[in-house]
């Protein structure tokens, strides 16, 4: 099967990209093992610029355009990380961004932009407001639309995190993510496809937001009415370019509930002494609830962000 | 001047103990330097096995114990990570570990000793009843009793960490840790006047366990009546084997509030997303409130530990 990305496009996103962001470490845990009964790798994308591996994708895609579109700027909508790694790759870039988040974004996490230079936008806290805004933006500026994860440049940039995992460590038998937009697991999927295709990749899901598993079902992009989860990163719909990727490759997705969420959070958070986000707890919880499915394999497990609110912890 | 600890002795240790602790990471923060203006380089012992730095120290202390004497067992006094590093000691090498603990100690500790194999005394939670219980269980069974840092192996054990810390990052201007009984701060001492006396050593102490700061003004050893501070690890006393080492070759002491203490681990946790302890936080307060002593200079700090009970967060 031809795929619109190729691996050369994944290596040379990744030299890209390299001066920018951390090749962040791959840590283990004894004790962790233990209690899930298989060797597991994790790559900390946690300590990642930005706090997690959005930073990857948004530093390929604003590099990747031309010089003469790139220097008109970019423009996204995102309360989270992508709002994050969009504006910090653009004021690398020294070119505006333009970043249009709702107006019931934590005041952190505006400030975080902010302090980038970014050009904030606040809207309503809807989709269509959203949409409208960064339309006229782009009408206004000319600045270039960047898509959290319906993006090929995106997605190849999000490769370069398994890309690193399996360049690091070797000789996994499988490696498990959680699954949002679809971002990060196309980009996965396409590098184990390319570098060593005998990893079984997996998806982690909430239960709240589970169509990822619906679509898969299906055969079809199926969205849920009203996601809801603790892993607020998660809640984003299957993009069409990430579900080309995902469907034909991925080789199961597991939900989990938002308690199931909570506990792997603090198991990490007790046992690994790292700070990670809900989003990120979600392969842990899918791990530890299908434990047969990886007992006794080496497992690479990727740990996507630590942006968390400290004063709403869920424990 | 002469040290009852010399550099072979480190060395020994450190070989000794290699097989059973881990070499933790160094991990750096660019934006992290930018808030505290200089270059910092963290020794992450809270990665270290039991969490802590303490690690290093028990498992010196068993192993050099002679066969005939080691076999009757260890016992020492202690609610915290020294409990746990001579428990896992003890187990490593096969030999019974006797566990005073005061019966206040938080249940997640007894459970985390007695997870080691270690049997386990609960007492007074008074200093006299430790002890007392202590030297009973001495007799009964001809136990070797471990203090947590008036020891000469547990303080050439933590020596190990700053060793670690000059091989991995050389070039060092300074280097800071915490002090409270003075084990860790000796050990550091000793590795730097060997390896590369150059560097500064300081030590951050709570404001309300000054005993290290008291002493280093009078000259000789100084209690604080009542210690009292966040940073629960630092409220033993300094020691007078450690006092021996510690007057000549530190460079200064400097307090910090809990307050302090409280912002800085914050800092800490948000900025690295890493979980450290109170005691932990306690060199990067006094860092943030001295940062004209280390400006623009590259300074090694000991992240000493990272167990710390998530239900009780002062934030």
């Amino acid at each position: 099967m031809e795929f619109p990305v190729s691996l050369q496009d994944i290596q040379t996103a990744h030299q890209r990209i390299v001066p920018y962001v951390h090749r962040t470490p791959i840590l283990t845990s004894e004790s962790v093992n233990e209690i899930a009964g298989c060797e597991l790798y994790f790559k900390c994308e946690n300590f990642q610029k930005v706090g997690a591996f959005k930073a990857r994708g948004g530093v390929n895609a604003v590099l990747s355009l031309p010089e003469e579109q790139r220097k008109k700027g970019v423009v996204t909508h995102s309360s989270g990380n992508h709002a994050q790694a969009i504006a910090m790759a653009a004021k690398m870039a020294g070119i505006p961004a333009y970043i249009v988040m709702p107006k019931t974004a934590p005041e952190v996490k505006r400030k975080a932009v902010a302090g980038y230079g970014a050009q904030i936008t606040l809207c309503e806290p809807t989709q269509q407001s959203r949409e409208e805004n960064a339309v006229r933006i782009q009408d206004e500026t000319g600045a270039t639309f960047i898509s959290p994860y319906n993006d090929y440049s995106v997605i190849t940039g999000q490769a370069s995190c398994a890309k690193e995992l399996m360049e690091d460590q070797p000789g996994l038998d499988a490696i498990i993510a959680p699954v949002g937009g679809g971002g990060l697991m196309a980009g996965t999927l396409l590098s184990v496809h390319y570098m060593d295709n005998k990893i079984d990749v997996y998806a982690g899901e909430p239960e709240g937001a589970k169509d990822t598993y619906l679509s898969m079902q299906t055969g079809e992009i199926t969205k849920v009415d009203h996601p809801n989860s603790i892993a607020d990163g998660l809640l984003a719909s299957m993009g069409e370019k990430n579900f080309g990727i995902i469907k034909p490759l991925i080789k199961d997705v597991f939900l989990v509930t938002d308690q199931e969420i909570i506990e792997a959070m603090r198991l990490i958070w007790e046992r690994m002494k790292i700070i990670i986000e809900p989003s990120c707890a979600v392969p842990m919880a899918a791990l530890l609830k299908n434990k047969e499915v990886f007992a006794g394999r080496k497992v690479g497990m990727i740990l996507t962000g630590g942006n968390v609110d400290l004063a709403k912890l869920p424990f």
